[in-house]
């Protein structure tokens, strides 16, 4: 298995685009022509499977996020597995939007188990370090990139994320000022090493800060197109050569068209394509 | 679907001994000559399929720790299903130890499918309401009961959880606030509502605070046994009726045996018997 951090830069110096395209599987915005009579996780990997190769053309990583496939339980637990394999076959780094944070003595089975599916997984910081270690692990043994959710782009993200410490600091900080230190630990003076955050565009004012806190850290980018945020709002977490962000869009890629609409194709294209252009402008200035 | 809350209430009225028992399948402890030649997860089953009738004996809840299925991919999700329906087969109640939380416009249909299938799930705080909400409205329309993580039983749960906050509380006893509030808008002034919490009997000191914070929430507590912590350890967490607590242990109870030891029948029931001895006692003083 390759380094995710080290394949991503290799990558995007070869032009490729910041750009991660979530794939969140809804079945009513799914093209109504697509196996209609199938059950959803069928249609879900119909989907996925013309899809892929065509987003493949334009950016450099997916994002499935677990949660949306888990819904469907077993048999979306399987969709999920294969459509990471078909993302990886198309030639297209995997994030396993999974948010898993847990402990117990078999958690580095259950971490190789997700780890040897995808590039690379988020996860959820409130057990603190515990939870994170066979992923940890994982990063060191086997290049597998870690998203540590730090400031996440819903409404009530605030809510714990944003309560201030007595050290003066946010939570987020503080689990940023961690993922730094575990970095550190996994990739030495590595920039960009393999403990990434999840920082969400909607908050682009304190993009700036959590790039300071984290300067060794991928930056993965939520809450574009749908949830408010504009790609020029995360211009604070490139470098000056393009580096450090990784801007991710769900809807705004895979539901931009009338599932009755047979042009559909198309408009997946187009958007994919605008997202590459658009990423690829605010990341070089 | 019944009230979990209510029908744990009444058989707690019954003489049901307030102790939980984790499901954490380690292939390697499965007693040997089970399926001995079959794969994980049908020997899994197998030992489920015995033992489950048993612990109805001695305790009104099973507690299976998702992450430990999940190791297997699908066919351990399968797997989780299939345990789920059994325990509750067999009368028991399912607490789904599942610590999702995550966002999304189908996270409702992700709250369904994991509501329909267990009596209570595990949920993480740390993305703020949005994550529960959809939980939030299982409970309310089909009487789900939730345990929020407050305080966990792990070493580092620390980290974060024990970070003091400007309002002089540590992050953990302001989720303890929030999961007390939620509570009263999904069942207002009942003791013991759907809205209960995670916190560790690891802690001993700190059980009687949360009790104060969250005077009306069923307290699950963990880390008796393998981690370190006493029955006795509990006794805070309930009321003068013997209300409020729920003991959870899990290798104490079904890892006693060498899987090698044919006699493992008779030492998973010793030790379901004297769990529920021990809890009823701590309970009742």
């Amino acid at each position: 298995m390759s380094n995710f951090s080290e394949t991503l830069t290799e990558r995007l110096r070869q032009g490729a685009a910041p750009a991660v395209v979530g794939l969140d599987p809804r079945p009513g915005a799914l093209p109504a022509a697509l196996l209609p009579k199938a059950p959803p996780t069928e249609r879900i990997l119909a989907f996925y499977e013309e899809v892929l190769p065509l987003l493949a053309r334009h950016v450099p990583v997916v994002k499935p996020n677990i949660a949306f496939f888990e819904r469907f339980g077993a048999e979306g637990f399987a969709a999920y597995e294969a459509t990471c394999r078909l993302a990886r076959a198309h030639g297209l780094l995997v994030i396993g939007d999974i948010k898993r944070g847990d402990i117990g003595s078999t958690a580095e089975a259950y971490a190789d188990a997700h780890c040897g599916l995808v590039d690379a997984v988020t996860l959820n910081p409130y057990l603190g370090r515990d939870a994170l270690e066979p992923f940890l692990r994982a990063a060191q043994e086997r290049g597998t990139g870690l998203f540590v959710l730090v400031r996440t782009s819903n409404p009530s993200a605030e809510e714990f994320q944003s309560l201030a410490t007595q050290g003066g600091h946010s939570l987020a900080q503080e689990v940023a000022r961690a993922v730094h230190g575990w970095g550190e630990e996994v990739s030495p003076g590595t920039a960009y090493g393999l403990v990434g955050a999840v920082v969400g565009a909607t908050h682009p004012g304190e993009i700036a800060g959590f790039r300071e806190l984290m300067p060794r850290a991928w930056l993965l980018l939520p809450g574009v197109g749908a949830q408010g945020a504009s790609v020029a709002d995360v211009r604070a977490a490139f470098d000056n050569e393009g580096f450090g962000g990784l801007v991710a869009q769900s809807r705004g890629i895979l539901q931009t068209f009338d599932p009755q609409d047979g042009t559909w194709r198309q408009r997946v294209e187009e958007a994919a394509a605008g997202f590459q252009q658009d990423t690829l402008e605010v990341s070089r200035p």
